[in-house]
């Protein structure tokens, strides 16, 4: 891939874990940043700038096909003839309160939890699917509530590392970024040392 | 219960495992068949006459809260003052190929497997939920293609019981409607001997 | 099968479920029950012949070979020409306070939890090497007290059915058994319906 | 832990994940060789050294406790006054062929399959029981062969990557043993991108 240009996506960026996704893949690459909305990754685009890093920030509805086909238009204009490197499907926004919910879907929360299952099912057969042409497909299960500033104000926690900090989610998403073909990580779960499981 | 009347209700009722269900639910209770169309349950509300059982067959669209409630209203004119003893919802309907896929989804049906590991969360959500107040939530996993008139089609089978048989599945969803509290399955998986896991 | 004769093993009869399912499975068949020592299983034996049926209780130490050869020369010596219908392996003593431990095993019982997730794959070799041939191999994950004279001593429980009756999981394995072909179960779980899971 | 000597221990050492594992290790601590025989450590003893690390190769049969304390004696008079910062139990020789054994065990492989599921369960327990304590214990699922001199000797594989490079492997339980105790994984798999699963 040489003199080719590459660049990360990450989808769903917040003040949380999509922030410090974001800053670690801009280590690398230069970022697109999607949100429904523009304040979410605003601040974001300005840190990973700060940092060093290139980011670009663009709305999109990713329940709409056009305005996902409006977001690679503007990437390719933003990034003439890039690839993408990694895309990332940041969904553990913070307000799971119970989570592990793609692996033990609690009482009164079939909604959410048929939901965990089904990202679960579709990441499993998006892997065996592309799996053999090379591309990389991880699902990674957090079971625990991760430290942000919307958590941090429930402030129900006594310990220092019970709550997950962003910065190591997305650093075990760069080491499986970064894993070679002859040994993928498929499934990978992620938890305070404190949580019961 | 003494004195209370019963009824099992059956969604998604065709001429393959629905019907068979309908058939054993009917030696103990009147059935209530639910199909989009009633051209799904008519044959099949003959064969329980047929059979001394009673049924009654309504056309619900299970999307359309408002056609649930008219279906609910339709058992309650049909069968006044009786309590539902067992629902069985009904969705294998020998279309998927590759089954299993509430257990593992395979490549390019990532679109069926989500929503079948989706109602296994939900199952397992409910089951948490309703499992105290004594209310019984299952959960089959069926792991091969049924004989039905559809399937038995496609014929590429030489064995015999090599497609499950839609009385033997009625027959394990009996038991487990007969299990007592102290001894709730939750999950079960239901394959051919002959099909490999 | 017509004129061959048929008998039920089961390994581990105690006072609970081992003896449960004696007096279940001889309903139909001549049952053999097996203990390290006579005495775990002489009042079965006693209870199956009141109840009707045929028990032969034998002695056998599953650790050594030779002593099981040794029970199955004394099976053909007393049920001679007989085929094996039905074999349960019951390790379900009740002395599991925390059970389920072959789903997820807790802290503390790492040696338990060790040799009941072991025992879960050998099921699932063996119904992967067998089933092919038609044999059916089940595993039961038994997730809560069973209540044997044992655990009621124990006596914590004040909600009647919160602990697991052995006649409800003997009347499960006997279904089980009556499976047709078409459509085997292989893993199974059964809880109280109070039970946390 | 400023001051403090740390070293790692790696249980298994052989010509290939072993002494990757070893190589990865010594970049940061010196590390600890066991094997059943000299001959297994001493190349990647040397090779350790060469690469400017320190390692120590003892003798010990880990299903004898003696030999283990010995073990420990000698770890204390090489490395006097060091504490663990890492133990490794490699297990993973390449001599399974069909592996996976610990999410699969496949017909024929009932022995192998329950001492693997047996493994995962006492991780499993002693991460409950330890994980409290901020001791992060993982277990990974290795699927696929492992590129080693005896398994490229079998040599049918034409693609390259299509075995598990042992460096990856080092390089994930690396990354393992770096995550902060806030987000801790505890169970990985890990396999060929061209593996079906």
């Amino acid at each position: 891939m040489a003199g080719q240009s590459l660049y990360a996506l990450i989808a769903g960026v917040g003040p949380g874990t999509g922030r410090a996704i974001a800053l670690r893949f801009a280590k690398a690459y230069p970022v697109v940043l999607l949100a429904r909305n523009a304040e979410s990754y605003q601040s974001t685009v300005e840190d990973v700038t700060k940092a060093g890093g290139r980011a670009i920030g663009i709305e999109v509805d990713v329940g709409d096909a056009s305005s996902i086909g409006n977001a690679f238009n503007g990437i390719e204009k933003a990034l003439p003839g890039s690839q993408l490197a990694a895309a990332v499907y940041n969904l553990n926004s913070g307000f799971l309160v119970k989570p592990f919910l793609d692996m033990k879907p609690e009482e009164f929360r079939s909604r959410v939890g048929g939901v965990a299952f089904a990202l679960r099912a579709v990441s499993q057969s998006l892997a065996r699917e592309f799996g053999p042409q090379g591309v990389h497909v991880a699902h990674a299960m957090i079971d625990g509530l991760i430290d942000t500033p919307v958590t941090r104000a429930w402030g129900n926690s006594s310990e220092p590392d019970s709550m997950i900090q962003p910065d190591a989610v997305a650093e075990t998403y760069w080491h499986l970024h970064t894993q070679p073909r002859s040994a993928f990580t498929h499934e990978i779960d992620i938890r305070p040392f404190s949580k019961k499981f």
